[in-house]
């Protein structure tokens, strides 16, 4: 038996039912929020043509799809990230929903990249866009989304760090650098992690004078938001972002993919995770995946990092360990009747009831609900079952009551 | 453009927002109910090894399976039903959970099958079981869950069929069929759907002598529950579910694979759909799939099939067709800044607020705000800017009242 016990893949997490209520936690809480937004839910299939997912994330993530062909000689992959299929969903439905489309995304994407601490191969992946307007306070009110789903979890030292593409066009216009703009702003782009330092020397090691490099960073210095980011940082402001959790970052460039306009990522000082949300304007990129020409700003939120930095920084609430509230025991056959009757009522008020199947020792019965944590066991013996009583132990004092089986549901309502 | 119109895969579904809401509503009412009976979350990935899932489901499943060579050249196959999983599972971390072990899961699984009304490629499947002991008491829990949940969804006409794989054997054993037992029983498997005539007729066809036929019949007329069903029946009435909606059926046989004791399944009259759940107690499975030893009950709830009937029997609530609340409307720069504080506003009490992105003509905005079906608009238009008023339109009724700004949520509130 044991040679065949099976395995889990790597990269590939079961979650518990422990983990299962941080998770589910995390997950509800982005969903109140997103709704409060206005924002709504969309779900799209696990399974695509190959011929939607290959070629729109550039070589290296192509490799990373997983793609196969299916018994119907199809050639299919698994979803590698919500904005392709979203594409898809718009070019398809667009004509029938209405712009603008605020749209929220909570599904696994799969990706077949080297497993490593804090990256795995199905990843809870959560988005939120806004389709069909290029208004800035659209790309503000993903902004205020981040603050108040951070803000709500209890982040504290966290920093959404703003930059338009426009920003960094104008610094390149004006500094010395005319040719090779990509391959600045690509050593740019390793700011955060290498610093100004760093910077400099990738640049002189791709062969930019010094005067070039200099006139970069004096302009980046200078920098300042032109009207449109200036517009998107009022609205921040006016839909009430606190001030010390933005920042105008001129050095921050999120790849050269598909931004067109506002950029914007989330870090946390501790732990050393990378960012814990990405996204910006792609006003192109719809049209570019197949969807219908249309405007679109929006941000990922990797709600599998955002779990891994609550539980390493503690932020977690005093989350119930169950929601069970009251174990009932078993005392064998000539009580089970009473006792099933009064976990039928408990479970009718709407309290979370477990009645424990065996009539096994009532030590052991007591052990398993301390094992799940549960802080009531209501215990009907032959002497209770007579007057209709039922005996109610508080598992965290100790403290026992014996009670008629029809208070039981106001005491409990008092605890 | 045109031709390369991205499209979904036959036999999977892409769920807009008005689809999501019934979806999300079934699920969530599911989970109120798995919780109130202290069923706890479980999920697994979507990729397995294709060892622990091949050769699980018999032949012809096996070829339903999706599987593939990974990047890495293994075998792999995608989820194809909840009970290997949890097999899984158990096999892995048995030793650290206290059994009895509840536990729900709902997660799609997949079946490359022909795609046909009401059955569809990627399912959203959802199970309940309690691991770890043999008590009638645990099965019948599971029937108080589909009672409850059933209830709960407003389904009026549907029957819970329960029978035992022992009181089959008794009948087989009390009647003239003494050899190809289980031949029999896959006739008998079709009563539901071809009556007596009908099984009749296939046990002639399979050379069954008439005598063996009508003791048969005879037999199963007097069947009665065994003792275990008769405490399972019990328990089932004292958990208070009502007895119009459960019945035993000796005709009753789902299948032959893997049930070693009750068996239920629920069938609506109208549709015609089939069964909307099905289960049992499955004393051997978990170790068969390489866990350990252990006694199990559950059933799975379709969750697809239930979401056709709700909506085919129009069993729905009123549900809001949308969770916002009010629209905000825009009136252009001057009004902005207020606009977008009246929105943070509004959110900061929980109120579902969208802020309409483009200054456009304000006969566009209310027909989105109808479209979106958004009870109500908020305007602050230079008149009601100068006066910190909004005036709050009822798109219900067409009254609309201007108040002070810092009104709107008490207004709202009473509405």
């Amino acid at each position: 038996m044991k040679n065949d016990l099976p395995q889990t893949l790597k990269g590939f997490r079961d979650f518990l039912p422990e983990t299962m209520a941080v998770r589910n936690y995390v997950k509800n809480l982005f969903v109140e929020v997103f709704d409060n937004f206005g924002f709504e839910p969309l779900e799209t299939p696990t399974l695509e043509y190959a011929s939607t997912l290959m070629g729109k994330y550039g070589k290296e993530a192509d490799k990373l799809v997983y793609n196969f062909q299916d018994q119907g000689e199809r050639q299919i992959g698994l979803r590698y990230d919500l904005t392709v299929p979203t594409a898809k969903v718009l070019a398809i439905y667009g004509n029938q929903i209405p712009m603008p489309f605020k749209r929220y995304q909570i599904q696994s994407v799969w990706r077949a990249d080297k497993p490593q601490k804090g990256r795995y191969r199905e990843i809870l992946q959560c988005d939120i866009d806004t389709f069909g307007t290029s208004s800035p306070i659209a790309d503000a009110e993903i902004v205020a989304v981040i603050s108040t789903v951070l803000q709500k979890l209890n982040f504290k030292k966290y920093s959404i760090r703003i930059n338009s593409r426009n920003v960094l066009k104008n610094i390149l216009e004006k500094s010395d650098i005319k040719k090779d703009q990509i391959s600045a702003l690509q050593s740019l782009d390793k700011f955060q992690k290498i610093g100004e330092e760093g910077v400099r020397k990738e640049l002189v090691s791709k062969d930019y004078t010094q005067a070039q490099i200099d006139s970069l960073f004096k302009y980046i210095k200078i920098a300042q938001p032109d009207e449109n980011l200036q517009a998107v940082f009022n609205a921040i402001d006016m839909l009430g972002v606190p001030k010390n959790v933005y920042v105008f970052d001129p050095t921050m460039v999120r790849g050269l993919d598909y931004y067109t306009g506002t950029i914007f990522e989330t870090y946390v000082e501790e732990p050393k995770i990378g960012s814990i949300t990405g996204g910006g304007r792609y006003d192109n990129l719809i049209e570019v995946l197949g969807g219908p020409s249309t405007p679109a700003v929006g941000t990922t939120l990797g709600l599998d990092r955002i779990v891994d930095c609550i539980i390493e920084l503690n932020l977690l609430p005093e989350l119930p360990k169950t929601k069970v509230k009251v174990m009932v025991a078993n005392f064998g056959q000539d009580t089970t009747d009473q006792s099933l009757e009064l976990t039928s009522l408990l479970r009718q008020n709407d309290i979370s009831t477990i009645f424990y199947p065996d009539a096994d020792k009532i030590g052991k019965q007591f052990k398993y609900a301390s094992s799940k944590n549960i802080p009531f066991v209501a215990l009907i013996g032959s002497d209770e079952a007579a007057k209709d009583e039922v005996t109610l132990k508080n598992m965290t004092t100790g403290d026992q009551i014996t009670i008629k089986q029809d208070k039981i549901v106001g005491q409990l309502q008092k605890q």
